[in-house]
Parts: C-alpha cells; sequence; structure tokens
C-alpha cells in the first residue's frame, strides 16, 4: 500500500463512501507509511488512539509542514513537540485551530475535544523554571482528552506550599511530579496519595545537578512506592503515560 | 495513641465491638506506630488499600517476627522482601498460610485473595536470570489482589520467541517488562502494545554492564512513549505501581 | 620537645606544680608528637578543645590502646570511632567508663560531662538502616559537650510523621538530616526551621542508589538555602561542625 | 488571605495603623503568596528573619521588578542573584540604593544596615577566577547583616600567602572558603582554626576539574572535620549559612 | 625518499615509463610522506587498497587541498569526512568528478568504480536524526567499491517496520546498524541474521542519551553475539570494517 | 511444537528414518523450544550453524546437564562458557570427548572437526592475565570450525616482541586483539595489518582501570581504521564475530 | 613590603646600587607582592630559577599588561600561556623581543637565552590536532633554557613512523608525549626508551573520548613504568616538569 | 636464540670466559625470552640498567620461582610488588638476602648495593593508611640504588607538621607525595620545593573517595607546575620515575 492508495482510502473516508470503522479496518493491515524520510506510523495511531506525534527537534519546517498535511485527513489531534515559532506559522496556515505553547515549544491542533480519561490528571512543579516541562505534559495531556491541573512552584524547602493543597491532591486519578536539582518533590506526593506518581527529572539547574542527573538519581530512589520515571525532560512521555492510566 | 491504644483497637475490631469502618475511621486519625526502632505506618496501609511492606534487607528476624505480630489483626495481606529462609520459618509459625519464595527471598501471607484489579498484569523477563526480580514483582501484585501472568527468556536478540505469544501481549491491562544487559525489552513491547509498560532494570550482567546502568539507561531513554521505569531491581515498586494502574 | 618531655609536663599538671593553664600555654607551642607509625596532634586538641578523634579504621587493636595511653593524662573525653569490640575489652581495661557503641562502632570515655553547647542538636534519620551514622553524630555531639535529641524514621515518603515534631524542629539550634536513597530529607527539614541544617548522605541503599552518590547530589541540589552536606556516612564530621556551631 | 489582603496589611504598616510586630503576627499565619508564575515566601522572610531570595537565573527583567515591588513594603534588605544589569537599571528606578556586583551579577538593596552576626565572616579564595563566587558569599553576608573581609588568590601552591594571613584567620567567627581546580584549600584552613569552615568548590578550570566535581570531591573528602560543603559555586548558600552560625 | 622523489616516481607511472606494479613495489619499501604538519600514508593506502581517508574537522581547506593534490597520481578513491561546502568548492576544481554529501559533510572522488566486495552492505538506521551518520557510513563502503543498501526509520518501538524487511536483511553479507537513544535495534537485527552487524552509536538525543553514552552501553551489552561496536558516530569506521568483511 | 515432538524428531533423525536435511527443514518452521526455565533456541543453531552456546554462569550442573542433553543428537558442537569443573564431571558422563578450559571456565564437546573458515584466526593478548579471556574465544572459534593460533604477553610497552612476529600477522584473516590496562594494543596491531581487527578490553587490572573501562575507551577511540569492540571480558562474542568473518 | 618597596629594590638592581644577588637575598625573605587582584609571587620565582608564568585565560589584557610591566626588571624569561592577539600586541609595545605563538595562544619573552639543561627534551604529538599543546610544551621548555626537538603525527596505527625515528628517541634525556584518542602513544614510547616520559591528553576527538577522558585514563595505566602523566590539555605544565628533570 | 643459548651465555659469563659488556652486548640484540607463559624482557633491563620488575598479583607462586631463576645469574637486584609470604619463603631458598615487606607485599634481592642516584629520594605519605604504597615506592627507589628518605602521616589538615620538615623538603632531589582522599598533599608541597615532585593517589578512603579517584583528580588538578602523577596505588612507578630523574 503506497502514498497514493492511502490518499485513495482516506479520501473515501472524507466522501463518506466508507465509513471511519471500515476505513480503520483497512488501515489496520498496513503497518506505515514510508514517506522517504520518516516512516508514519498511522498503524500505531489507530492502535493506541491517538496519533504519533512529532517530535520536532531536528526537523525542518517544510517537513514538519509535509508530514502534518498527511495527517490531516484522519481527524485525530495532532501533537508537535520540541519545535519553535517559524513551524507554528506555517502549521497555522493548514488549519487556523493550531496553538502555540512558546515555553515548551508545543504546537497543538485540537480537533477532538471529547474528554476520554475518567479522572482528573494533576501536574505538579517545584520550581518555576521547570515550567516549560510542565506544559509539554499538559499540553499531551489535553491532547489525549484528559482533564488536567496545575500546581507550580510547591518545591520541598516549603512543604507548607504543597500541603495547603491537599484537596487537589487527594482528588487525582493520577500525578505527573516534575522537578529538578534534588529531585525530592515526587516522593514527599507519592506518600500523600494513593494514585499512581509519575516523576519527570528536569535539566534545570546549575552545579551537582548535572543537567538532570541528580532530580533522576533521587526520583529513581523515592522511597515512595507509587512513583515511576520518565527520561529527563521528557514531559510529552509523562502526559502520555498518565493519559493511559487515566483511561483505563 | 500509643502501642496499648492501638491493641485495645484492633481488639475491638476482633471482638466486633465495632464494625471494620468504624475502626478504620478512628485509625485514620493516626500518623503512625512509633515502636522505637522503626515507625509503622498504618495510616498508609488503610489510605492504601495495603499494608507497609516490610523491606527484610538489614532487619534482623526477631524485628521481622515483631513488626508483622503487630499486622496481624488487621486481615489485610503482608508482604516482606529481601529477607530469607529463617524469617520464613519463624513466620510461619505466625501463621501457617505464609508462602516463601526462594529465588526473590519474598514471604507472602495471603490472607485476603479478592480480586481487586480490573485485568491481567503480564510480567515480562529478557532472560534467565531476571527471574528473582520477576518473582518480586509478581509475588507483590498477587498480594494486591491481580491477576498475573508472565513470559519469561524472550529477549530481543531472539525476537520471534516474543512476537510468537501476541495474543498474552494484546489482553494485559497492563505489562512489567524486566531486563538487565542493554534493557531493549521495553521498547519493543512498549511498540506492540497500548497499555502502560513499566520498565525494570536489574543489575545482572557482566562487563560495560555496570550493576545495571546499562539497562536503566536504554529504558530511560526508550522511543515507545508508554514506558514509565523504576529503580534496578526493583520488582516490588513495579508490582505495586501496576496494580494501582490495574485497579482505576 | 619530645615523649618525655609531654609525660613530665603532664606529670607537672597532675601534681599541680604547673596550672593547667600554664601546661596549656606551653604545649601551644608544641606542634605534634611523633610515635613514628602516627603523629598525635596533641596541638589540635588545645586549641579546638577537643582530642584528636582515633579514626579507628585500619589501626590494630595494639596500635589504638597505645596512642589512646598517651591522651589519658590529658583527662579530656577521648573518642574511637569505626573499630569494634576487641578494641573496646582492651580500652575497658584502661578506663571503666569507656561505653561502647555497637552499631556504629564507637567508643567513647566520657570523663568531662559539662554542657558547652549553647542549645540542642537534633539528629534526624531517614530510615532504620540510616541508625549507624546518626549514631555517630551522636556520640561525637556528646563527646564534645552538647544536649543530643533523635527522631528516626522519619522519611519524606510519610511527611505527617516528621511534621508531627514540629516542636523538636523548632527548638533545636543545630540539626543533622541523615539519609540515603534519594536523600530528599534535608531539603524539608531546611525549609521549616532557620537554624543551620548538616546533611550526611549514607551509603545504605541498592539500585541506583550508587553507594550514597544520589543522596549526595541531592543534598548539594537542595533548595533550602540553610543546608551544607559532609561526606557519605560521615557522622562524626556532623557531629564535630554541630558542636562547634552550638558554641559559638 | 489573596494579594489584595497582602496589599492592605503592608499598606496598613506603612501608615503605621498596626506596629510591624502586629503585621508579622499577622503574616505568620500565611503560607505564601500565590502570584500565579511564582509563590513568594513572605512567611520564610519573616521565620528566619531574612527575604527569600531571588534567584535571578531564568527570570525576565519584568518578572524581577513585579515581585521585588511586592517585597518592598516590608523594609528588609533585598538580595536577587545570578542576574545582570538589565535589571539592575530597572531595580535602580525603585530604590536609589540598589547596588550592583558585577563579577558575581548580584543587586543589593541594603535598607537595614543593623550588624547581628556576632563576629566576623571572613571568606578566602584560592585563585583570581573564584572572585565571583566569593563576591556573591559577600554580599550575601553583608545582606545579612554581618561584618565581613576577604582574603584572595591565596591558592595552596603557595602556602606562605594563606600562612602570612594567620591574625585574620584566628579572628573570624566562621570561614568561607572558595576553591577550583583540585579544592585543596578548605583542609589546609580548617586545620589551622578551631571555627566552622564552609567549602564552596567553583566550576573555573580546565582538564580535569569537571566544572568543579574534582574541587568538590576534594572538599568532600577533607580530612579537617570542621568542613562542610555546599554545592559548586554556590557562593549565596555559602554565605547564608555562614551568616546563621555568626548570629548563633 | 622525500617527496620529490615521490612526485617523480608519480610521474613515471603517469607517463608509464613503469608500470603501476612496478610503482606500487618500490612505494612499498616508504614508510610515510612527511610534509610538515602531517605524514601521509601512502603506505597503507597500497597495503589497504585504500587511501588513508582525510579526517576533515580541524584542517584548514587549503590543508585539505593540499593533501589530496598529492593524492590525484595514485588513481585511487579519495574520501574526505567531516568537511564542509568550502572544502568541496576548492576539490571540485582538482576533480570535476567530486562529489559532497551535505548531512555528513563527506567528500568523494569516485574515480574507480569497480566492484570489489562479494556481498551486499545494508545500513540500517533507527531514526530519521541517525541518517547524518548512515551517509558517512553508506559512502565510505561505496568508496571501498561495495554494494550498498539503505533501511531508515526502522527503531525498535515499531518492529513491524523491521520484520516487513526481512528479505533485505536475509540478503545482506554485512549490517551496519546506526542508532542513538537506547540504542537496541542492533541486538534485534542481530538477532534475526547469521552475518557480522557493527552497531554505531549516535549522539543524537536528549535527556539521558547523554552524547550516546546509554546507545554505546546498550550495543556493548548485546545479547546477540554477532554484534561489534565502533565508536559513537563513527559513521566511517563502520563503513571501512564493514568493506573489509564484504572484501574477504 | 512440543517438548515430544522435537524428540521423536530428533529420534527420527538418528535412526535415519529422514535425513538430516529433511530434520532441519522442519526445524526451521519451529521458533524455540520451551523448557520452562528457559527457551533453547534450535532455530537460532540451524539458521547459523552453530549451537546456542550455554552462558553457564548463574546455572545450575543439574540445569547445565539438562539443557546439554537436549541438544546431543543434533550432532553439531558444544559450548559452555563461564562454567566450573564440577559441571565439566557431569557433562563428561553425557560425551566422553567433552573438554575442559580451567583458566576461562569453558567446555567444549567437539564433535564435528570439519574445518570451515577460509583462513586463520590469530587471537594476541597483551599481557599474561589477559589469557583466560584469550582462552575463552580460541575455544569459541575452534567450536565454529577455525584454524586458530596465538600470540600472549605481546604489550604495547615492549613493541619489538609484538613486530618480531609480523609473519604471523601478515598472514591471519581476522585477528582478536585482547588487552586490559590501557586498551593501545588493537591500535598497533591495526596498523600493521589490513584485516578486521576485533579489540576486547579485559577487566583485569588496578588502580584507574575501572575494570576495564580504560581499555574500553582507548579501544572504542582506536585511531586504526579496521578495529570494532566487543564488550569487557567478551572473548566468546569476539571468537564468534570472528568466526562468522572468516567463513564468509 | 609593599609595591612601592618593590618598585624601589628592582629600581636599585636596574641602577646597579646593589648587585642581582644582593636583591634576591632581599627578595627571598618577600612571600609576595599584593596587587589586589592578585598576588604575584617573585619569591618562586626566585627560588625556582623562573617567573610564575601567566595563565592567560580570564584576566583582560589590561591585567595582563600590568603584570607584565612588574615583572621587566628582573630580567627573567616572561612566559603568558592561553592568552590572544590583542595581548601580544599590547606586550609588544613594552619589549620588542615579544613572540606569540598562535596555535597555542602562548607569548613569550626570550630574554635570558642561556641553555640551562643538560640534554634535550624531545616532543612528540600522535595526531596534527594535538600540536596546539605540543607548542604549549615546546615554548614553556624553550622559556626554561632547554634545547627542545618535535616529532609530530606519530600516532600509534602507524607504528612505522615512530619505529624510523629511533634515533631522536635515544639521544633525549626527557620526552613528553603528547595524545588524545586512545592515548595508547606513551607506553609505546615508553617502551622504547630509558628516560622519563611525560604524557598529556589532548580533548581533541570525538566520540567516546569524552573530552581528553579516554586518552587520560589510557596513560595512567600505561604498562610503561617510566610514564607519568599531567592534566589534560596542560602543555605548560609538561614543559615545566621536563624542563626540571632536564636541568637535575 | 632460544632458552638454550642464553642459558649458555649466562654461564659463560659466569664462568668468566667473557666479560660482563661482552654479554651484554650480545643480549641488545636478543628482544626478549620465550617462556610461554610470559615474554621475559632482558632486553629492557640491559638497557634500562634495571631487571624487569615482576608483578606478582596474579601469577603463582610456581611461575615467580620461576621466572625469578633465570634472572639470577645477571646479579642484579631482583624486585617482586604485590605478591605474598608463600612466594617470599620461596624466594628465600634460591637467595638467602632476599627480604620480604609485609605492608606492601614486596620482595627485594639486593645483591648489588652501589649507589647510582645523585641526591635523595624524599617520600611523603598523607596518612597511616598510604604506608604500604609508601613502602612500595620506597623498595623500589632502594633497589635501584637510591637514598631515600621518608616523611610519614603529614596531612595538609595539620600543615604544621609538614612545615616543621623544611629542610628534608629543601635537601631532595625528587619528590614522591603519597595521599588519599582529597589528595591536597602534592599541590602543598610542589608548592614549597623547586624539584619534580610525584604524585600517587591511593585508593585508601570512604565516602566520596572512590577508591581513589577523588585523590587522582585533586593531583592531575594540582596549580604546582612542578606535580605529575602515577596511576591509583602505584607506588613501584613512582620509586621507578624517581629514580630516573635521580640519576639524571
Amino acid at each position: 500500500m503506497n502514498e497514493k492508495d492511502i490518499k485513495l482510502l482516506l479520501e473515501k473516508i472524507r466522501t463518506k463512501k466508507i465509513t471511519v470503522d471500515q476505513g480503520i479496518k483497512k488501515l489496520r493491515h498496513l503497518p506505515f507509511e514510508d514517506i522517504g524520510f520518516a516512516r508514519i506510523d498511522h498503524h500505531r495511531v489507530l492502535r493506541q488512539g491517538f496519533p504519533e506525534v512529532l517530535f520536532g527537534q531536528g526537523k525542518t519546517p517544510k517537513q514538519i509542514f509535509d508530514i502534518v498535511k498527511r495527517m490531516l485527513p484522519l481527524k485525530h489531534n495532532i501533537l508537535i513537540t520540541r519545535t519553535e515559532e517559524a513551524v507554528y506559522r506555517k502549521i497555522k496556515n493548514l488549519d487556523k485551530r493550531a496553538k502555540f505553547y512558546q515555553d515548551s515549544g508545543t504546537i497543538i491542533l485540537l480537533r477532538d475535544q471529547i474528554i476520554r480519561g475518567n479522572g482528573t490528571i494533576l501536574i505538579i512543579s517545584a520550581g518555576t523554571s521547570d515550567i516549560p516541562v510542565a506544559e509539554e505534559a499538559m499540553v499531551t495531556a489535553q491532547a489525549m482528552g484528559n482533564q488536567v491541573e496545575t500546581l507550580f512552584d510547591v518545591g520541598v524547602a516549603g512543604i507548607h506550599r504543597l500541603l495547603s493543597s491537599q484537596d487537589q491532591l487527594q482528588a487525582a486519578k493520577v500525578i505527573i511530579v516534575i522537578a529538578g536539582m534534588e529531585g525530592a518533590l515526587p516522593s514527599v506526593v507519592g506518600g500523600l496519595v494513593s494514585v499512581p506518581v509519575i516523576a519527570v527529572p528536569t535539566s534545570i539547574g546549575y552545579g551537582a545537578s548535572f543537567g538532570g542527573i541528580a532530580a533522576l538519581l533521587g526520583m529513581l530512589n523515592s522511597c515512595a512506592s507509587n512513583v515511576t520515571v520518565v527520561n529527563i525532560d521528557n514531559g510529552y512521555g509523562a502526559g502520555f503515560v498518565a493519559s493511559l492510566i487515566n483511561r483505563s
């Protein structure tokens, strides 16, 4: 099944000659679409209920534009991470609903606003400088159809700031905790709740923080049993897994 | 509220002078029980629906015996990790149902066999030497009331062994993947399913595996978005989080 | 000034032919006492108001016995760290007041019980396994003439255990915080008080704790400005500095 | 208590409707002030007798300006670290007394010049290139009301430069020692005095100095018992703790 | 034998006064040509059937131009790695056949197009961002007279993309596998084939990928026995060794 | 296809009811044999012309005995690495031809002595202490049907020892170079020959050799283009890949 | 003794009111000259027969100019390392003999050309890119009054290039060996000679060379007993120690 | 030249049929003696005026005995490092003059007591626990014909202990400085003298000393220009190089 076949199939869906379900059935057998410099995994989108997110870093605006154009017919939300304003302006021409988050460099095309998650995903960050990573997690979770709440600048050196938000903590179904430097916050949060906590170390810091390694080690060694960890600065990954958990 | 009070309260529950619910209500206000060398967090048990697991390493058989005795009245399952046969023989005297898992050094008192998880937790290991960690994860998940399946010795260098178990993969609601050396298995599994995958690096290996660091780094850098990671050899943590997700 | 001279001088002090102040004045000019395999720094003792602590590790019982015998005339407290019961039994013969702390392998000869510190030194540990290091810090602080209080097993994953001891925290003049694994406790404590906090990482742990490095990094990156750090497992150093601060 | 309430309260203090003491009493119950992108911890200021220092790095001049404006009514000294001249010019408009230290990028508003420390804080640096970190420590200590002296370029490879300043060493109540490369200076200083020594490794150096790690390790392994360590380049932290000790 | 002698000898070859074989015989005894800033190892070229590749990084366009000029008489292929377009334009003047590969910064002068390899070298890359390294390997292999095929963007998180190319895998005589992040691909490929697999870790990635270390460790720990590893980003080395194997 | 089927099939081969070729054809469709604690990959053996080598470490003599018994009917050579004399004595009972190599702990059952390699594999080691790893490589290469030569104790600090063996170097078709400490030997050897060189770092050494990391880094950074690297102490892997190259 | 006194003293030397020897005698008692931002250690110069070298990095042209001006009266050679052309132009105005070495950024004022070394210092570098470090070593050795020879681009992957210079190797009294990447050259050289070899790792390289760490480790683990090591890129240090050895 | 020839030649020397000089001349052309498990480099001995030292670690008493027996005819001193008492007892039977140093495990056969060094080698150690390494350096230097002095337990935290030995420091022609933990001593010593200082880090220590890495880094980053470094615990290497320098 080549590029032309896919276009044809998607055209049929658009013109309602076949139903979306029939189209999906056909596509399920299609492993991927080879467009030379990349292999778009529509298969994955259909299987996981979410498009393959475009990791923008290292791709030209033109390449991103081309890939997004191919994704448009499927009517799913589209998420582009680690990109820049120049790309946003191009994408805006494809779909006016495109929205750009400056701090994290994330673009979202929120075309499907159905809430699929059962509860609320709470995103907590330790410091102001962790906000870009928090934003990436937030947009990802929203793109996957979740209610999201945030709680920023509640680092452990002023624990009362966190404790005063106990209600929000107890109400969440999954929690993402983002922290740099000593990475202690996920343990404290983990001990206060009985839901899964996804910890994201951030590379922001100085001295012996070593680009997030100190925080990463702190989180891996967490004494709270409900904490798992994703890669340094990987807000997207945290938002993605939190969404999977919130749907289950 | 001292030790005596707790005993009294638990006695009342046993003699049905107050209901379990009334007892729990009272205990909720109790932060912890201080027995000198340790502070048993009954609070946590009640809040999270699971006893504070006894991390056996570095505790004497006598200490473990004492702590377990205090936990008996609550009728919950009791889990002791990283311990040894000598401890098991002592615990056996407290409750005949105690069961010992040799490879991982885990003791379980399965007194409450209600299945609380909604689906199946699948535990996959790359090599034979990863089995002890897999066992710790398995017993933990069982202690928390889950259906558990296992799939061992399916490392990526013989990918057909994994692919031939596609049905099991697709049926699971959460997957734990345990691997040492290069730690590549979680990425492959993660790409095949659309549920959360919890990766556990193991310290078994030689040469440049550095006690699990190579596997840990591989897992943190996984290209599959549904993978989160716990500490090296932390089978218990993986089983715990998987259970939380399976209940949600 | 050779060994004989020192003995003569100390004899004069004992027989009150010269006052202690006169003796100290003379000794101040003496750089050290060379006994072949070691150079005992009496100078330091006099200058800092505390004997040179015997780091027992790697010294034979005989060597320790010899050095202690030379220290006896000065009437100061004597502290031997990282040693074992065999040494204790030898020292006991020199002075019946010798006391042995098993967990940390510390011997103390508390011959001068004057309280020199102005306030209380509070020693906090995160887990049961950190107690040996806490004990070393405690004995050191006592040997230097301080009121010491302890608060054990109050790790951050059960933050209510720490918060319920707010009074003790607020009353201390210096705080030592001992923690392994993620090393988050000093930050939390540091944020709750306005006195200096000395953090001691411990080597106890497993997985990615790397013999205390994870805890060390966490502590160095603490967001609480009142935290300083000493070497991994260095309970003695923490007790020593805390004493200096408490005296000032 | 929202932003408006704080303003009102502070207004009352300014207009002398309530005394400063009454105001402080009220504020003590206020955990923090949430201004969206940050949570200013006035609580901490009041509790610790010092404003929450503004860590300037990664904040826009506008953000810093806004936060400082809110701090003005309290009449405390205000310290901004890791910032730049552009910020200084904005702050200068708020208060003519603002002073900028170029090497370290520190701004100080010294509005309260009472000396609160009991003795002198001595700041020693090993090389010329360590001066920026030394300056940050110095300004911090001055902002907290201390007498400060400095002794620069006295590295251990020319030990006579240090020894010729014995009087200054002996007169200090706390000493901060700043050094890059091999980080040996704190041990030498520590052995010469009987007061607490706070060691600050610096990231300046080349070859196998690894951005301060070599110096950090050297300091952690110091054989002088009166040495504690703060993070690489953390002049502020050293100045802060030294001030706490000097006040006690 | 000085520079002049070499020119004379090569002139004789060009003017057919001596045969190429006679010339080679003479040159075999010549260890190297010293041109001041470098020692060109013609010896190696003749011995290994391939010119000493010019590692362009850190050399000026003028220096590269000079070295290439000296290599022209030998009629072999010439390869310049890690260079830039400015150099290419200069070289183009020497020989119109020069071709520039932008992504990897490689220049090739393909003057001898005889296929010397017995089979096909297959070059596989995990992600789009690994293509520059793959290109360097590809051009190297072509310069050494091999049939080369490529298979890009077939990372392990979408294993079906790789499995759908089984025919290409089975047909190759040597395989080069290039991957960043977790470096799992060589193990999977290694398990599917029975030919040597040369793994190249790439420095592209973020978070805990540490400039290729994570991938490097993953590859060194590969459970597939037919995998060997070259340095991070060393596409040239992989292409070189693959060519040696393909010729044997 | 279960265990019984395999036995039946192998029985037919033994009793010559079907030819070996017919048997292989059938087995090709069999992915692996699941015997509970391990999955024996006969498939791989047949595909690669060599049995799955038994990595003995961590397996009980009984387990190894069981696995070997199942492998006997296939008439291939059997190799057991990282094992001990106790295992050897058990295996000896299965087949008298079993031979044990003490230094490396390798057992070989050389039942098929056909030479399949085209040339000679030369194994070079830097020091006497590298011999165990060299032995593992040697036995592996012999088990795979190769002519093997060795050249031991020719470290670079006495380069004349290596240079005096130029003939052996030039005659080899593949070379394995084993070295600990500085790992310089593969570069020197690589520069002297024009065949592939497989470098094996060894963990033997002291000081800053870090269990083979120094040697590993030295080898990865080799300036000789014909060098690839396998894991620390991985003599088996080197022997395996060398055999693949020698057969091609 | 303040700045004015030194000037006076030096003036007297210049005007021959006192002899140089008398001046040196006086200066011997002077520990250092404090000029605010630095403490010039004339003492060291006199004691070691060489001026304190100016490490130019991080000093302004003005600062360097000021320090050099103060050094002029002593008539010694003056060496400025890690500096740039702008500084050179300023220094040129002070003394026309100033010479600038571009590759290493070294300035030398060779005012005393007496040869003080007994033999020849040979400086060997592995690759073209190591030349800047070699140049720094060379200029340092010349400034200290030595005969210096060089041998560049003789890396171990083409060992014949080194072996063809045996005469130079055997004639040297001390040898400096500079190498990046695998750092194998010092071992080979060390094995060929019986004089001290000073190894300098360089930070130039890519992949797993880690800014010189791979080379540093290789050199520390050298099997040749006559090799010692200095810091990465520390050409100056190597030149300095080689000079001390050559004088003895 | 085989083993028999060497024996014959050495026999001739013993029986005075040829002079030692004639014998040496003949042996100079002999690259090495191959005795199977090792290649004894007599060549090196003759070239460097010192036998190839036997690194005892990993060799059986029998092997060491055999090698030593072959070395006896040459009448040089023989040194065996890193060995044990059992070996000593065997060697004692070969030559009654054999002497064993317990702390370092060194055996010396001092058969040639001529002093070849021009001055004194001073060996300084920081702590009591560094003495074994110091002893290895001392015995090596003695075996090579040097006057050796020692100065033990003079760590930098009590700098007066070192300063009181200024005369010894100034009198030495080369200095070896041995230190663990922070490794600061070589810098201090280096600044006090104008002769080469060879620094030896030791692996003894705890906490963040990392088996000597902290000391190694400290020494490499020494600000004293006359310091070079050898491998961790490499007392032999330091003694060897110091001897070469002392002879020159």
